[in-house]
This record gives C-alpha cells, sequence and structure tokens, in this order.
C-alpha cells in the first residue's frame, strides 16, 4: 500500500447566474469529497455561487480551495491567454481574495489554490509564472497549499522553496507516458466502477496504466475528479467507497500532508 | 473650532485594463490624502489597478479602502441595479476580499469599506440593505470602519449596531437644504480654492451653504474629493493648504476615529 | 374559433460558452415552433450559440427573432437597471445587429424583435422607452414586427405608428385579472396538457382564467413557451398537438400577421 | 509618383463607458481622415460610442469600417487568445452585426473590416483564420473591403480569391526588414513632420526607412494612424497636409479601390 490516506478534491460552484455546471447536487458532491476547489468568478463562480458553496465546505468540514482562472467566462478558463505574468499574478491574488473573504465570513479558513483549465496548464510548463505564483503564496499565506501536476515546474519549484505542496491523480482523465493528460471528446459516460479501480490501485501501487498501455508510477496526495463528468455523483461514491473499502482513510489536502512529515 | 483632526479621502484606481480616469498622477493624489478608496473590479479597477494602487497607499501611509460597486463597467456603477440585498451583499463580500488580500501582499490591511456611487445612494435609502452590509461587516471584520453620509440609514443603523462608521462631507458636490447631493452638469473647472473654502467653514463651524442658499449643519469625520473632477489634483492641494494653516490636521480614517472615542 | 392560424414561439441559445440552459434538444424545440428568440449576448448568448442556433432557424423554417435585453450576464437580464431610454436602445441596435448578421450568414432575415425579460417588462410600462424602440425601428427596419403583450404601452405605441407588432400568449405563465403575468415560484413540473388545454382554449374562446379565477379576454398573434420551463419539449409537443389536432393552423409571426389584414 | 490617391483610417470610439482613449476631439479626427475603424464592443467601444461616432462617420462623410477584436476589454484586444478559428470568425460576424446596424440607423453602408489589435496580427500569420474570414465576407457581403497589411497571409489569400483587400501603411509605426512592424516603448510625443514625411516619401517612391535603416518597398492603398498615440490630431493635420500639398488626393478606401482597377 503505497497511500494509507488520501485527499479527494473536485472542482465546485462553476456555474454562473443561473447557469449550472453538472448534474448532480452540491451538497452530495460536497458529502463525498475531503478538500473542494471553488470557482472564483473569471472562468466561473460568481458571488452568490461561492457564498453558497463556501458555506456548505464549512458545514461538511471539507477543506476551501481557490479555483483561479483566466478571465475568460465565454471560454470556460479553457482558452490560453498570451499575458505577462506579473498581471497573470494579480489576477490570480484577486480570485483568492475572494475566496478567502467568503471563507472568512463562514468561519473557514484558506486551505489551498488550485488554478483552473489552461491556467494550470500554463504554470505547469511556465517556470516564471510558477515561481510568480510560488512568491506571492509564499508572502500572502505561507500555508496554503498549493495544487498540481507531478510532472509541472510548479510542483518542482514549489518543494525547492518549501511551500506546501500537493500533487494530483486525476480520476476522470487519461494519463499519457510522458506523464501529461489526454483530452479525448467523451464518448457516452464513464464507468464508475473502472474510475475507481484506478484510483485504488493507484493508491496501492502507485501506479496507472497509461493510454499507449505502459504501467507509469505517478507520485499523488490527491484524487481529484470534476463535477462536470457526467455521472459526477456515482464517480464519487464510487470513488470514496473503493477505497474505503480498501481501508484507505479519506482526509483534506491540510491532513493528508500534516501526516506526510 | 468644530473639528481639529480630519481624513480627507479619494477614490483611486477607477481605470480599466488601459483607459485611465482622471487626469492627476496617482503618486501626486496619494501624497495628499488620508485615505483611499480603491475601485475593486465591478464598476472600475482590475486586478492591475489595485496591486499598484494599493501598493501606493502602503508607501504613502495612507488608509486602505475597498470601494465596491455594482457589477456594471459600463455604466461605471452610477446605475441602480434592481436586485436582492443578500446578492448585492454577496456582491460587496467579493471586491472586499480582492482589496484585502491586495493589501495582504503589500502588508496593509484593510480601514475601510465605502460603496461607490448608486451602491452608495441605494444603502443611504434601503434599510435592508444597510442592515446586512453591516451584518456581514460585524461578521467579517469589525474592525473595519464603514464610510457614508450623515443623512443615510447607512449612518443611522451603524451607529445603533456600534460598528465604526466615518460621515463624509463632500468638497466637491453641492448640497440642498434636505442634507442631499445635488447632481448637476459641471459647467467648466471648479475652483479650487472656492471648495477649500467650504471645507474650511465645514471644519471650523460645522456648516455648509445649501444650493438653496441656508447654512446646514453637517457633520463629518472625513472629506471627500473626487479624482476624476476636473482639477482633482489642484483641489487636493487647495483643501490640504487651506486645513493645514488653519491647524487642521489630516489623518486616516482610524486615526480620526481613535480620537473621537 | 377567434384563432385558425397562430404563431408558435420560443426562446433560444440562451446558455452562454458552455453553459446550457434547458434541457431539451435544440433541434426538437425548433421542429415545433414558428418563430424563434435567439439571444443576442447581453443577457445570454454567444456569437457561438447565434451561428448554431440561426442555422438551425433557416433549417427548419422558423421566423428569425432577435431578443435583446439588459447587459447582464450574471441576473440573465431580468434584473431592471436603470438608465436612459436612449442608451437602451443602443443597446437594441447593438443585438438586433448581431442576429441579423448571422441570418444573412444563413440566408434568412430578420422577422421580429422580442425584448427580453426586464426590458420587455419596463417598455411594456415605458412610454419613452416604447416610442424610441418602434421610432428606431421604423428607421431600420420597418418590416420588422415587434413582440409584446396586449396590455403594454409597446402595443399601443405600436398600433398608433402602424409599426407592425404581435401580442404574445404565455403559454406556461399564469395572469392576474389586471392582465399582467404572475411570476410564482415553480413547484414540481408544469402539465403539458394543462397548459396546452389552456392554449387551446384561448384560440377558440379569446379568453384566459385568471389566478383570481376570472374569465378575462385576451387577444395574440403568438403564444410563447419558455425552452428553460422543465418540461419545455413535452409543453412544446402537447401545445402543437392540441392546435393541429383542432384545425388551427401554427405559422410564423410575419404568415399570421399578414393573414390578418 | 506611385500614388497619387490615397485613403486615411483611424480607429476610432476605443474608449468604454465613460473612459475616454486619446485626447483628441473625435470630431476633429474624422474631419481628416477617409475612413474610420469603429470599435465594435469586444477590445473596445459600446452601443453608445457606436452610435456617436457612426453617425459622425455619416456626417463627414467617412467610410465606415468594423473594427472586431478579441475579447478582452481589460486587454483591449492585444492580448492572443488561443481559440478555433471557427469561434474566431463568430466573434467577428458578432461585431461585423453591431456596426452594421448603426450604420443602417445613419444611412451609412458597411465599407470595410479591420480586425483589431492581436486579431490582425494573428490573421496575418494564419492561414486557416485568413481563409475563413475571406469566406464568411464573401457571403455575407461581397462588396466589403477587408483591410490588411502587404505581408500577410491575409492579403495573399483575399487576392487570390478575389475580396476586395486593402493594403495598409502605418503612419505612427516603424517596419523591420522582414516588413513586420516593430513595437516599442513610446518615448515622448511623436515628431507629426516626420510621420507626415515617411507618408509623403511612401506615397511618392513607394518605399519605408526600416529599423535596420534599409529602403524597403511596401504597397498600400490606405494610410493608419492611431487616435491614441500621443499627439493624433496633429499627426493627423501634418500628414493630410503633406499628401494634399504633394497633389495626393485623400478619399475613402472604396474610392481608392475603385480608382484602381
Amino acid at each position: 500500500m503505497i497511500r494509507e490516506l488520501v485527499d479527494l478534491n473536485c472542482d465546485m460552484g462553476e456555474g454562473f447566474g443561473q447557469w449550472v455546471l453538472g448534474e448532480a447536487p452540491e451538497q452530495e458532491i460536497m458529502s463525498l469529497i475531503s478538500s473542494a476547489n471553488i470557482a472564483a468568478g473569471f472562468h466561473a463562480g460568481d458571488p452568490n455561487s461561492m457564498d453558497r458553496v463556501i458555506k456548505l465546505a464549512k458545514e461538511y468540514g471539507v477543506g476551501l480551495g481557490a479555483h483561479p482562472g483566466y478571465r475568460d467566462l465565454q471560454g470556460f478558463g479553457r482558452r490560453y491567454i498570451k499575458m505577462g505574468s506579473d498581471e497573470l499574478v494579480n489576477d490570480i491574488v484577486y480570485q483568492i481574495g475572494a475566496i478567502r473573504e467568503f471563507g472568512r465570513r463562514h468561519g473557514i479558513s484558506l486551505q489551498h489554490v488550485k488554478p483552473h483549465g489552461a491556467l494550470y496548464m500554463e504554470a505547469a510548463v511556465n517556470e516564471e509564472l510558477s515561481q510568480m505564483i510560488i512568491d506571492m503564496l509564499a508572502k500572502t499565506s505561507g500555508e496554503t497549499i498549493l495544487f498540481c501536476m507531478e510532472t509541472s515546474k510548479t510542483y518542482e519549484l514549489a518543494k525547492q522553496h518549501g511551500l506546501p505542496v500537493v500533487r494530483e491523480f486525476f480520476a476522470d482523465r487519461d494519463y499519457d507516458n510522458s506523464g501529461a493528460i489526454v483530452f479525448k471528446r467523451q464518448v457516452g459516460r464513464p464507468d464508475p466502477e473502472a474510475i475507481a479501480a484506478k484510483c485504488l490501485k493507484a493508491c496501492k501501487t502507485g501506479k496507472v496504466t497509461t493510454v499507449e498501455g505502459a504501467e507509469m508510477e505517478i507520485g499523488f496526495e490527491s484524487i481529484c475528479f470534476h463535477s462536470d463528468t457526467p455521472g459526477a455523483l456515482e464517480i464519487g461514491k464510487a470513488i470514496r467507497s473503493a477505497l474505503l473499502n480498501a481501508g484507505i482513510s479519506i482526509a483534506s489536502a491540510s491532513t493528508v500532508l500534516a501526516q506526510s512529515k
């Protein structure tokens, strides 16, 4: 058994105004996870959703995370925008502040920051940007955990600078041999049991089967699934059951990190 | 002499992207005032302007204020939007969080909140909204000072609930006999010396001449002028000189309140 | 039989980016209706949805309508914004142009304009605004039909000025004795058959039962249902069947108007 | 003399809400030019500015152009956004429609389309995007002139497909030996007479001196200057005088193209 304790995180509050993303009720998702990444208004989310979801995170004892993205509502933050890293970090500060303030309102402090979509991917390969995010967090909230992929500049630099960092394993995405995530057009609804088995294997053996068929080592402290994946609720339930049945505990990222030391 | 110590506040950072508001350099305005109301992105201001102006506020020792507005970039937050008070308060929380986070980055804590434009005016007459803002601030930051007009529900309720509150005197606006501000289309540039004399008289006698010609009593702890009033820099300088020459000290709203107790 | 020929209209394309509104596939709704009101980007809709839905309108031979709203994505155009009528008309011109241009691309000309949500309601009671919309349409597209309620300034003035105008009957809303629509929080899914029966009765007798229980006369050339009403597809099918089975023809607003002359 | 007839174009209406871009009064700029590129709301411009500036274009007999940009108010459309060419073309259709509709209101038809900023630059090098823009224009408005640089895929493909196309010479920008525009941080105000001399030389000899000091051939039908360049009014006046004094006529792009045939 490689991981006996793992965090389970999910993006939350990714509607806007009256538009809703994902079919699953927020409460039910919240009851399954240990960390929530809350959309902060640039790619999705509005002050009403933030207030509502952060209140839920408090009620369910879920770790509070800011989920900042590119300023791109139409593209859901999935489109790269060419801009200075300093300006991007300002956008991130802005969004973190919003999430932290609603946390303050509901008595829950900020646990982590997880950039969204194209911003997450850009930080993964952009050393300057990763460094600036790390410097900013070191200044504003040294206790805050940065979420990233193991194969990213973000992880490498956060480790170097001693910033709390958590590696994610993507339950509902595939990997290729380079460790990169493979985006493919979803055909039909994914099989919750297959996803759960993949997660369990990763916890037990530290390995994932790539799309090329190889067994690749992967390090992680948190498992991520997406609330807009079709069948998200069943996926979350399947992962949770599989892990708990195998004796693996699910706890917030901060708890997982604390026990890793 | 009614006021020997007064705060001098100004709205700052009210451009957006490459658009600039007002002709005066930010540093020069900042060197004149003791409290700054920073646009928080809904009616004006973007993360880059917030970062820049809040850094300046720290450098110049100016009290940091959030200046939340209606979500209305095109209308500059000067258009009333009919919406629930609970939703408006969520919008305010969001914007306060952003300002507070940049303050955290630059080592300056939030001193005050001053709603902008139509939101300021709506809160003044809307008891439910004022009460909800006060309840929210009491929960998230009981030390934070709320700026408002003397003749407002906001002031009345903040006093009742013991929330720190500061009344403003508008240097570059006229009053009518009801205590309301008279909006008129500006003809030409206002006379800085006349404005300064009006402020000095208000500090000395606690009175202002209304547009109808009456002498009206007005209570205040802070004098406000606007950075987009033509000749704002000269107005700020004239007010500052007139006050200092008359032996009136200028200090941040928190200092003024502390000495009032 | 009061109406042997009626238009059936529905709001379409009211998602934004990846967010979707309503559960029914667009093609299926489009196959049921004779006029489509296309969201034009201010309250909902983006250039991709406009392109897609207007192409569909062409394919299904459905009358093309612009559905301009207040600039209020978060509030879905359901919030009144206090602004000058001249500025509102500029907003409407902008949105009409967008819809007309996609129509030009797909070989379908603009049939009608139907203001959305709070803008529709504001025009209904605001004589200045209705007059300005009518003057603008008279200048830019005298053939374009304006959609409105019978009990509205819009209808009164459009008739006076000889602008083509169509009165709507709201299938999935209730009326009170004043002729106003009653907004109530929906409990459960509305009954498609009951809605269809209401429409059929209105066509046959020209009357609707109000929430107070009275039989009220109502004049209309078009029946409207909303694609975000739960069960919209079943509602549309039920209305269509009931009308056709009773020998009432469904045709685009322009056809209905042409035959009314 | 290479060019005895040339178009003089300028970007117009690039403020937003109460924010203004450039110091020169719009009427004065409009009185100098023969074609205006009107910001269409995505990078700048709002329905009020469009209405006002297009009315001016009609009054001054200036050729009406749509100036579509990336959806990026904060970045003024100067930031590349990675997105599908089909989606970009939809954004362009939307913006063209808006400009055309205000033109319809004021009795002036669309003369040309000039993409703005990063979109102009992206189209210049992106064959797929240029082709899709050309195909769209061929369908919606075959008479409409596309503005571009001589050294661009846009020009190459527009010529191939027989779409009316105009090459621009940038008066207030420098060129390098590759024909690309050199962006440099402006130090001080540019010299209007030097710019005018550069334009005159280009018209007379068809050549421009590059930043490397070479004499490069450049083909163009229109000269562009920017209303936000410091001293834009003086620049426009100087160019106009220099050309007219040398016997070169200034006329709208459509006139220039018609005479080129």
